[in-house]
């Protein structure tokens, strides 16, 4: 059996995540897409509880998909939560550069996890949270871009789309 | 008739922001220089009303360009004055996949739009204003890098150069 | 009036072009998909009165769209038909890179002609004709990545798909 | 069960691949080597029964890893094969570009399968079959670039190193 | 006799930037590795007396490197002590778009100097000083990342690895 | 005293070339430019002896620059003629990878010889022997890209520019 992990800030989820979810949930045994609380810089827009509401708002009807918490180190969460594979999405060049530099620094702490990176739909390649923060915060409708659990948080924070 | 619209921050403008908007002068029948001016991240060294100053000093004498402050989605901005065209310049890779994300973006948000990428001059490829910023601040003369109008507000912050 | 040219193989023509040529329509005058006649290497797959009556039944329907084969300097042929803007769609970085490659050479040796860039749809980006000759060869079934016309010449080459 | 495919031209293997093959071996439950026959352009060093023949020796004594021969479409060597993964390694930028663009066309011909990249140590980043060939035919020793089995069929065509 | 020198923040000094400086001592007569001290963003962990220290107990034994510190422009630097070339070590991609751009930029400001990169060792592109200290804080144990000198300090700030 | 090799196919020479000449002469004591001939592939446009005359031409008057031909491994080469710095133009970023497979590679085979990254002037970043020879073909003028060594043996070839 694979367990894997999908980490990240999800601050908030978007339907790029979402696909990558998805695809993992079909390769995967067991899934658990960690969220990152990071207490000592805490700059995301949704603190950790709304995120991983958002989360388990949205993968309610995948069964073999479950949302966590993690501080400290990601291979030590491995560790504890018995996953081989750490899962990454890749969309544009920036990112697979961090990327790598990541992994290979995670497999040199903890070469018993495996870092896979599974390609983002190119629909989705020009989409990421940054982004949509910063138009939904300008009035912008991103409806097509998270899913309704997002939406709801970001109309709540922001009012409804104005243009 | 082709309406342009070439958005930046222009903090403070340089020769290769000049180099694009001669192209584009010549390419287009109107085109607008429209400044961002972020309201709640003032985190620009030079203000809105400056900005624009320098940038109406260095386009006068061209007839088909104009100045224009904007606030908010740039897609809406086009929308208003009537643009159906964004430039942008392009320099670097990391230019490229940034800018891309963003375009996509924004034909995701109003589709009659469309973003055009015009080459910067190679003399320029390796100028922005932050560097430009960075090194003025440290003394070096950078009269070879910027229009007057962004040298004088340049040493009436820094001093001459004294390097 | 602004007349631009979007020179290419077109080896043959398939949708990400298509989605070019659409866009670059609605924002030019008058454009000319101008296919190259290579006679020293001929190496393409279709000739050029096929690749040519390819993309004349796919244009058909965009009346300020036509098609032309050049041979020889483009910047030449820009000059001799009066076009004053190169058009090129951007996909991947490598494709940036060979294309800047060209587009500065181009302007060496023109500078009243420009190259602009126009972003393929994302949904376009892994396509290319060579990957679509490839795969077409080997059986499979194109018909989302080509329009009708380059279908029906394909399988005339390679037979209608196997798998 | 996870049954991945790997595939590749292996003309000839070498330690970046066979770090790929031993990665995937522990996460995945079954994983076949399939080294691609092009009938059609057979522009390979060594043919298809001496590169399966290195391939096999080298992974002699991992239990869960084959070797095969596949000809035509990757997507539908997987179907016959009933895996639902495509592995592949990662090294350079300019590899991942190509890579993504056959991963999304695979995936736009057959939905139901994956494709997951690793990434190869850092220590084999700069190794290439190409490369191999080319330095081992001027006289360069690679016993620390390929496995055994390739070592010898290398010296075979081009002599014990002589530098 | 060339004099060249090797400038950053080595906030800590890393084995990367160790083995920049060993290659760089073997090429060059004199290397100074110049450690930047910028009074005015005060944002390294370590301070500048600290940053010199771990580098002057780590080139303890290389008779032609010495430790400096430096504020300002770094091609003033450069001219004051006469060293006609600056160093840099080159990772991935995104180090070498940046680094192109101030080498550019420096050369534009003093011709007579020249910038050289040095390849970091494969085995190190994965390491940098931001990552360690993220790792660091978080408990790992990063002693085969940075010499002697830096794991020391490196645990007086945040205690010895918990992980 | 350092010996640097600056090795290529030089098929034509251009002024991108020239420009790493100048400055590699100005750091190094001693500079041998060493032109590849590759007798199992001869697929240059000029034969060794050509490419030869041509680059004495343009370095006469350079003092501590000397040309050679090289077969067989680069490094054996450095090795013969005691060089200890192989020196490289940069200029974009599919050079950049290929530039350092090589140049591990060399270093896997060599560690004594060191490759040094000079920058190629920005106004020669668009410039490869590969495209002269295809425009100068199509008649074009590169007398701007050239020195008059390469011009005359061109001109010879493919005639006088024609456009």
């Amino acid at each position: 059996m694979i367990r894997a992990v999908y980490p990240g800030s999800f601050d908030p989820l978007h339907n790029g995540h979402l696909d990558v979810i998805k695809r993992s949930a079909r390769i995967f045994d067991q899934l658990t897409v960690a969220v990152l609380h990071n207490r000592q810089k805490p700059t995301t827009l949704f603190d950790i509880e709304e995120r991983l509401a958002i989360l388990r708002e949205a993968i309610d009807g995948l069964p073999n998909v479950e949302a966590a918490m993690f501080e400290g180190l990601l291979v030590e969460f491995c560790r504890q939560s018995g996953a081989r594979v750490i899962v990454r999405g890749l969309r544009a060049i920036s990112d697979y550069e961090a990327e790598l530099q990541v992994a290979h620094l995670n497999r040199q702490m903890n070469p018993a996890v495996e870092t896979l990176f599974v390609m983002t739909a190119t629909r989705w390649s020009f989409v990421s949270s940054t982004r949509i923060k910063e138009i939904a915060q300008l009035g912008a409708n991103v409806d097509k871009l998270v899913p309704k659990a997002s939406l709801d948080r970001l109309e709540a924070r922001f009012g409804p789309p104005r243009v």
